[in-house]
């Protein structure tokens, strides 16, 4: 049986000031009418249901997340006291999952990404559930067909050709890992045409991942089981607390896919976006007929190319304005030119400086 | 005795969205801490006490006014039913001074104009009067030394020098008057050394005025009169909706200044700004040490030359903004590069053009 978990504890600043600490980028309706996480969970629809599907989330965050998934039951809600990177999110998720149902087949997935048809992603995910049943010790990722030289992404390295039946996705096995290369091996992967991005998508058994956790990082996972042996008791709050706390944070990719012997790529049949700024939801959204991309209410005037994102009801009127962005929320508007987008950051890191935490 | 009256009805466009239809420009803090009606009210202090002092503003804008001139008696707050520019305005004012006073003096000021220092105000006040009171039946102009060939002014022309005091600012009668002169003209005007800006300042007896319009504007001065009849009686507001709308709008100068025969003109020996935009607005406040103006919460990085006004406690960050305009209120905002900043106007047109008159 197919689980999905999604991890949706992200914090990024690249969204601020309408993503907060409180109301992170994927609890936001940047590329649609739905928010990031649901339109992640919906587009599990048909093929993992509600009572399959968790969600680990940071604890703050567990009220926002419950508000927009009233479908899932209570149980499919994780509230990591605090933040530890992916392996130790994967491998507290298997052990919950593992309870149940211990031939369990994990979907992990990232809550903040957009993708293409729904379709073609439920059929990778077959897909991968069936390299996964072919060889029950695999670990499959997603990779993307690279666009540009990208220094921003982990790549995989594609490595013999896994056989497919007609119509699926390619699949490989995975030769290599390397996170976020220099431009310049970013420009040597695009050229030599096997490097893909990896997507941050996973199948495998949730006995697979607790196994490669118990040989890579076996005081991890004894904390992890510390904690779910104490899930059904009163004492969850304070294990977890306690025990998520010691734990060293580190990523899934990491902690085991990069020594791990069999693991697969399939290259996604779908179209993927890490969304990773507000040029990309440009992107998501196209332009209206000045060129601009607008959610809110805008008046523009000798105005194009540029991003405006207004709270409701509340009107924004540019003039003369060019490749700018423009993010109006009810305490903090941030007026940037898209050149320099990425500068957000030091706008969050200078409110931090500034003790104005209201802000942040 | 000298009676102040200050012209306040003024229902500008190009300092929204912080001005609105119920907020005008006189209404707000622009320039400084206190608003600039409350600024051009303080102005006379020591010279006209408020019992002297009139404000006429529109009716709807009373309610306001009142709240920023609690030092005024009632009857020193008149409200416009509608708007008839400047020459029924000061009709009014001045058979309403009359009935107590009617030797009176009175000096006719905006009430959004930056003055300073107040010292030389008040003394160049004080002049105007004792050309008057030299010769009764004269009309007493203040020019301002002209920096450039604006378009946007009134010019006046100076004629033969009258005498003055040492010390006191240089007076001359009127030669001629003209009106918003096209580039090439303002241009000669600047060269010749002669000409000065409008300030539209005006110190003269209320009869003198009341006997000019009597002359050029009789029917105006009819219809002003059956107000003034009506003032203290249950009648006035209806005399004064009926009679004030019947009356043509048209300013003093075309009614009645370029007629006149005695007309003096006094070079201001105070600094004047009409603060025609936000630029003026960054020229009266200077700006900070990233040579920006900023009126609120700022957070700047990589920007400078930009204007900056947001309503209280909201943070407005700026990224690679290089001279920029962001206006933030509660409902609206402004983001605009300067160079384009009398577009203004087009924004409030095509609001009214939607009919989302709730942001005018």
């Amino acid at each position: 049986m197919l689980h999905a978990i999604v991890m949706a504890g992200g914090a990024g600043t690249r969204f601020w000031p309408a993503s907060r600490v409180a109301l992170p980028k994927q609890l936001l309706p940047l590329a649609g009418e739905r928010t990031l996480l649901e339109e992640t969970v919906t587009r599990l629809d048909g093929l993992v249901p509600p009572e399959r599907t968790m969600v680990v989330t940071a604890e703050r965050l567990l009220p926002a997340v419950r508000r927009q998934l009233p479908q899932l039951p209570d149980a499919g809600l994780v509230g990591e006291p605090c933040k530890r990177d992916t392996a130790p999110c994967i491998g507290l998720a298997a052990l919950l999952v593992s309870r149940e149902d211990p031939d369990a087949t994990m979907a992990v997935m990232p809550s903040d990404h957009v993708i293409h048809p729904v379709a073609a992603f439920q059929a990778a995910l077959r897909q991968a559930a069936g390299l996964v049943t072919e060889s029950p010790g695999r670990l499959v990722t997603f990779g993307i067909r690279p666009t540009y030289p990208a220094e921003g992404f982990g790549y995989i390295q594609q490595g013999q050709p896994l056989p497919v039946v007609t119509g699926a996705a390619t699949a490989h096995r995975v030769a290599s890992f390397r996170e976020k290369p220099p431009a310049s091996v970013a420009q040597e992967y695009l050229a030599a045409g096997t490097y893909l991005w990896n997507a941050g998508i996973f199948v495998w058994k949730a006995a697979t991942i607790l196994a490669a956790l118990a040989q890579r990082q076996p005081e991890t996972l004894a904390r992890l089981r510390a904690i779910a042996d104490a899930w059904d008791t009163p004492a969850r709050a304070d294990v977890f607390a306690r025990e998520f706390a010691a734990i060293k944070g580190i990523s899934i990719d990491y902690a085991v896919l990069e020594y791990a012997t069999d693991v697969a790529v399939i290259e996604a049949p779908f179209t993927w976006d890490d969304l990773g700024g507000w040029s990309a939801v440009a992107r998501q959204r196209g332009v209206d007929a000045a060129g601009n991309t607008v959610v809110g209410r805008h008046l523009g005037i000798d105005s194009r190319d540029t991003i405006v994102h207004a709270a409701a009801d509340h009107l924004v009127a540019t003039i003369g304005l060019e490749h700018m962005l423009v993010v109006h929320t009810p305490d903090a508007t941030l007026v940037a030119d898209r050149r320099h987008e990425e500068a957000v950051k030091k706008v969050v890191a200078e409110l931090e400086a500034r003790g104005w935490t209201d802000y942040l």
